[in-house]
């Protein structure tokens, strides 16, 4: 797709996303866990210091590109007792 | 950052990544939980039909742009028993 949007300096070519988390790795694919009660945030810009983790990096990027992407939150429910 | 690389057909401007998901909503959160012993795959690509989860659209993706991005995998502990 090619949507020029000059207006938000931003072109819409098929661009990369990923320009900073494991350049080297040809795909970054994260395995984890959560235990019972646990709640995670995880990133989903590519932008964050604490990748995987969210650190609000897609503030910034949503406002540089007029995007609209928010991270994943997972919380899994306490052990019932 | 710029960065042109024409070779890949793909301008490094700071661009969208989100061009399909929910594009009327200012910032798009999941907030989701899974239980004991689950497994699910979530999309970090934004081109998945089935998002938040993901549907294997980061390899036409990576192909295209050069990119190296691929999902998030959480698969919860099993209960003990």
């Amino acid at each position: 797709f090619f949507k020029p949007s000059v207006g938000r300096r931003s072109l819409e070519l098929a661009s990369k996303i990923n320009t900073k988390v494991e350049l080297e790795n040809p795909k970054v694919v994260t395995m984890t866990q959560l235990a019972p009660g646990e709640k995670k945030v995880f990133c989903r810009c590519w932008q964050s210091g604490t990748f995987p983790l969210c650190d609000g990096a897609h503030m910034k990027h949503n406002e540089a590109t007029g995007d609209n992407v928010g991270p994943l939150i997972i919380s899994n429910p306490k052990p019932s007792k």
